[in-house]
C-alpha cells in the first residue's frame, strides 16, 4: 500500500495542542492525553492495553534480544522516515540472529516544539511497519527534552523473538570456502540520505531501501536450516565495516569480487560523481548470508524469487589466509585491501 | 562500597581521544575502539562477548519486558548519575511487574564533545548498579549526534525478567479496603535534582534515593505471594500522578492520610520554602504496594527490617466511592482532591 493511502486511513486525532511541549514528558495529564489519544489508540493490542510499567509476555526457549537507537537526520527522507526505520532496524537485528521477531518496545525522546502532525506521521509509519513485519509493540516510554537539547525525535526500539527452530547462526560456524551472498543492491540507503542532507542536496530519485527482512531470513531458514552459517546486515559503515568486523572476530580472510557486487546504476553514478565508495555506504534493506559453496547458488535462486531480493548475488568467499582482512579483486586481476573505515562518510545515517 | 572507591578500581583505559566525536558513532574503527577498550571490557559477560546484532538468551515461561529512556539533567547529581539511574529505573520497572530482573539492553545517544572521562564514570556506575541489582547487560548500541543536537548523554535501557512464581500483580486485583503502603520517604529524588538545577541551586545535603528495588519486591513476593495486588513506583509526576492513573485505570477511589506519608525533614523544609508539594515530586528509590488490610502491617514490618525501606508506612486506602479520584485527609478532618498534575514541577527529572 502506498504510504499516502495509509495515512488517509489514520487521520490525526483531535489534540488540543499543535506542538510537543515539555509537559508532554512530565508523566502528568498531558503525557496521559498524548498517549491515550495518540500512541495507545493507534498501536492498540492486548499487551499494550495493560498500561503497566512493562509488558507481560510468555516466551519459551531460545530467544534473541536486540536494541537500537535511531537518530537519523532528516527524520523524513526519500523512501521512509525515522519511525519505519526504527521498526525495521530492530526487526532486522533480531532476524539476523536467526530469530523470528515478535515483540518490540518503543521509546521516544522528543524535542520540545516537534509539530504534533510530524509525530503523528511517524507513529503511523511505526504502526504500518510493525504490521508488515508481524511484530507487536508491547511497551514504551516517552520523554521530552528542551528545545535545542535534541533534534526533533530520537527513537529506541528493542526487540525480542524466538530463535527459528532450524537456525544455528554463529560467527564461529563460518568456514574456508563459504560463499558470501548479498540479498540485493548495496549503498542505496546511504546515498538516498546523502541526497537530501543540508549542503549536499542533489537531484535524484534514489529512495532508501528500508524494509523488514524477517520474511526473507525465515524463508531461508525454513529451506536451508543450519546450513546457513551467518546472517548480518551491513548498516552503519556499510559492507566494508561489517565484513572487517566478521573477518577480525572469526580470524578468517574475506575476498570479494568487485564486479559481482550489485549496485543500482543511479547509486553507482552518484557515488562516482561524489567520489564515494559504495562499500562504505550505509544499507538498511539488505543483508549478507554466509553459506557453504554447495548451497550458495540455491540460496541465491530462492532469494531472487522474492521482490525484496531480486538482485541477490554471490559476492565473495571466506579464505584461511589474509586473516582478519577483507580484500577485493577486480576483473583485471588486481587485488586491494578494503580497510575498516575510521569514521563514517556521513554521520547520523540511522 | 563508596562510589569513589569503585572508580579507583576501574581506571580510565588508554584511549587516544579525550572527547566523543561523530566518528565514534559511525560503526567504523573508532566505534570499535570505544566499544572494545571501553564498554565491552568493563561490562564483559558471556552474552555480550558474542558481538552479534543481538544477544542469545534462554527464557521459559512468563516474563516482563520494560523500556525507559533517561534524559536527566544534570547527568551527575547529588547521590547518583544518569548511568546508575538508567540501570535502576528499568530494573525497578521490571520488578514492579512482579518479575525478577535478569537482562538489560543498553543504548547510548552521545553528544559530540562529551568528555571521555565523564562517559567512563557513567559506564562504571552502570557496571556497579547492574552488579548490585544482579542483572546482566547483554546487548547494546552507541550513537553520536552533533554538538547542540543532544545533551551530553541519553541512555535507553530495556529489561527482561521472569515473573516471580508466586506473583500475581495486576491492577485489576486491587479491591475496596486494600491498604496502600509506601516503602520509604517520598520526594527525595525530585528535590535533590531541583537543588542543583540551573537557576534553582540551594544549599542542601539531600541526595537522590536512586536504587534498585528488586530485592525488596522479591522479599515481599517470597513471603506474601499473590496477596500482593499491585506494585508501582511513583517516578515522574510523583505519587499524585501514579495514584491518579491507578484510580482511573481501576475505577476505584483512593484516600490518603496526609500525616502518614513519610517525608524526610530536610525535603519537607525544602518543599515548604519552594512552595512545592512532595506528592508531585519525582521519586526513584521507593515504591507503593497495594495489599489487603489483613497483611498490611505485616508487609510494613518486613519492609522496615531492611535498610532501603526503614520508613515504610501505610499511607492510604482503596475505596469504592470517589471513582477515579485521589483524595487526601488531614488530622483536622479536612479532605481535598489530589489532582493529576498537568505538567511536571521540573522537566527532565529522569
Amino acid at each position: 500500500m502506498k504510504k499516502s493511502l495509509m495515512k488517509l486511513q489514520c487521520p490525526l486525532p483531535k489534540f488540543d495542542f499543535d506542538i510537543i511541549t515539555l509537559a508532554h514528558g512530565s508523566g502528568g495529564l498531558l503525557t496521559n492525553k498524548l498517549l491515550e489519544s495518540g500512541v495507545f489508540s493507534l498501536l492498540k493490542n492486548e499487551e499494550l492495553d495493560q498500561h503497566h510499567d512493562g509488558a507481560f509476555l510468555n516466551m519459551n526457549g531460545n530467544i534473541a534480544f536486540s536494541t537500537d537507537s535511531f537518530v537519523i537526520s532528516p527524520v523524513f527522507f526519500p523512501g521512509g522516515d525515522i519511525g519505519e526505520l526504527a521498526v525495521n532496524g530492530t526487526v532486522n537485528d533480531v532476524a539476523m540472529c536467526g530469530a523470528i521477531p515478535q515483540y518490540l518496545s518503543l521509546s521516544f525522546i522528543l524535542e520540545e516544539g516537534l509539530p504534533i502532525n510530524e509525530f503523528w506521521d511517524i507513529l503511523v509509519s511505526i504502526k504500518f511497519a510493525a504490521e508488515k513485519a508481524g511484530v507487536k509493540i508491547v511497551t514504551g516510554d516517552t520523554k521530552v527534552v528542551d528545545r535545542g537539547k535534541g533534534d526533533k525525535i530520537f527513537i529506541n526500539t528493542t526487540g525480542l523473538g524466538h530463535i527459528h527452530p532450524k537456525a544455528n547462526i554463529n560467527l564461529m560456524n563460518i568456514r574456508k570456502g563459504d560463499k558470501i551472498i548479498v540479498s540485493d543492491d548495496i549503498a542505496t540507503h546511504g546515498i538516498a540520505i546523502l541526497s537530501v542532507r543540508e549542503g549536499l542536496e542533489f537531484e535524484t530519485s534514489i529512495e532508501s531501501d528500508t524494509r523488514s527482512l524477517n520474511d526473507l531470513t525465515t524463508l531461508l531458514l525454513d529451506k536451508f536450516g543450519s546450513d546457513i552459517h551467518l546472517f548480518r546486515d551491513p548498516t552503519r559503515g556499510g559492507l566494508a565495516s561489517t565484513l572487517n568486523e566478521i573477518a577480525m572476530d572469526s580470524s578468517k580472510g574475506i575476498v570479494l569480487q568487485d564486479e559481482a557486487i550489485p549496485v543500482d546504476a543511479q547509486v553507482k553514478a552518484a557515488c562516482e560523481i561524489l567520489g564515494l565508495d559504495p562499500l562504505y555506504s550505509a544499507n538498511e534493506g539488505i543483508f549478507m548470508i554466509f553459506v557453504p559453496d554447495n548451497i550458495a547458488s540455491g540460496v541465491v535462486n530462492v532469494l531472487r524469487t522474492t521482490e525484496e531480493a531480486r538482485h541477490a548475488a554471490i559476492i565473495g568467499t571466506v579464505v584461511d589466509d589474509h586473516q582478519g582482512k577483507v580484500l577485493i579483486t577486480n576483473p583485471m586481476g588486481g587485488k586491494r585491501v578494503v580497510n575498516m573505515p575510521l569514521g563514517e562518510q556521513l554521520p547520523r545515517i540511522c
